[in-house]
């Protein structure tokens, strides 16, 4: 499986600018070599939590067998505490937050860093928690498409005042290429299934111990097992447009379709989730 | 102007549970006596970024006069990055993160926490960063109600896979209250006026430089016209969900309503934004 070509934006605007401030990652293309710094990175993966992305970015540095122990990566967006960015090899390990918005501004940032880095066959993993449906503790689900709270495939993108609407459907092969690697790594129960992503852990969620609780445990499993028919296997807060984003900016047209996959545990535990996405 | 009661929480089912773990917070009512920490928190002050936040707590710390020079405060929250927590006296600084879905989860956790330990007249303020619209550069805009990208005073969520309207409407008195205060400080200019939340920083305010764009530089400032002409005066991305939480869940119906107001630095310098809300 060989993707070729640069990272794409859809901005017309971007060539006439003189400088490219990525405010939120205190990067630029005046102030940084960006092509010296990462034009070589194959691989970004992203997830909530700037210490788990830290400690991802240390596990790939001794896979990979790099020199030193790893211990002291430095945090390349050190400038801002917005977001946190570690380089192990080819690999870039970064943050997000939680939640569409902020996982919105890291991307568009860094679809910007990889184009302005003239960056080649890029992919690009998110690793997030979520919470599971239905599926054994512990398990992982490769997600084969994004959905948001009405169980669709879609994203609702705000452009000023209107709504547009985006795709968030990705590209099976690669899911069932997913599926076929995790049969290699023992005891790590997996599955294909859709991923939920909702604005709000608590009312969004069906959880019934945030602040504020208007609907009944009866009524909460009701939508639960309607998102459970729907297709449902886990439910998080950035994927539809984690796909969305991919989608647009990959090669879609020229190469086969962005391909997102996330993995989770099951709630109540809260635990480790993966999404992939090649451009 | 006193307000007496207690912090409300909207949920029958918080009273059954056993424990209440506040997990984003890594505190909670088993592992934590929250009242003997809390109980005493008299001020909340919450805003995006978590150095910003400890440096308004040491701000904070050496302004009350408190023992010690502030630099080793301790965040509360320690035992997770999702969030962090700092005091001084009777004065709590938490960081949210950016947009709506991460200050919800703040929002929902920092209520129950408040709420379980029996604080009273406890006033919530947000700092954080906004762009102006058409005001002097440094200016603080205090605003009079939260707007959605349609400019409409209303909060749109999803309780399961219904959308409730909330409002975001704030209490004129203390933004006439705060207005007078601003005038005891020299040289700094201060107006009130609405403020417009969004879900994205690029193409939900019209900027140019994201990596999409579909719009023109006329469409944006078209839009950006309509916006001023409606009354707003800065932009940000959490603003309509912290008024409507914090209208739910104060004393709203038994007290004067929440109160909420926000000042920032326009773009395109990035500032300092306040909110302020008075359960």
């Amino acid at each position: 499986r060989v993707f070729s070509g640069l990272v794409h934006v859809k901005n017309p605007h971007l060539d006439s600018m003189e400088e490219d401030v990525l405010y939120h990652l205190d990067l630029g293309t005046k102030t940084h070599n960006l092509p010296a710094m990462f034009g070589d990175v194959k691989f970004v993966c992203v997830g909530g939590s700037p210490n788990r992305m830290r400690a991802f970015a240390q596990f790939m540095h001794k896979e990979l067998g790099l020199a030193g122990d790893g211990k002291d990566l430095a945090d390349i967006c050190a400038g801002t505490d917005r977001y946190a960015m570690y380089r192990a090899g080819p690999v870039l390990s970064i943050s997000h937050g939680m939640g569409i918005p902020s996982i919105s501004i890291m991307l568009h940032e860094l679809i910007k860093l990889l184009h302005h880095a003239k960056c080649r066959d890029v992919t690009i993993i998110r690793i997030g928690t979520s919470g599971g449906l239905g599926v054994e503790a512990g398990s992982v689900v490769i997600t084969d498409m994004a959905v948001d709270s009405s169980f669709q495939p879609r994203f609702e993108q705000v452009v000023l005042d209107d709504v547009v609407v985006r795709s968030t459907e990705l590209d099976r092969d690669l899911v069932e290429e997913l599926l076929t690697c995790s049969k290699e790594i023992p005891d790590l129960p997996t599955l294909i299934g859709h991923t939920m992503c909702t604005y709000d852990f608590y009312e969004g969620q069906g959880r019934l111990d945030g602040a504020l609780c208007s609907f009944s445990s009866e009524k909460k499993l009701e939508y639960l097992k309607r998102a459970y028919d729907a297709g449902v296997r886990n439910i998080e807060m950035e994927s539809t447009a984690f796909a969305a984003l991919c989608r647009l900016c990959g090669l879609r047209g020229e190469s086969p379709p962005a391909v997102s996959a996330s993995s989770c545990a099951p709630q109540p535990c809260p635990g480790l989730g993966a999404g992939f996405a090649r451009e």
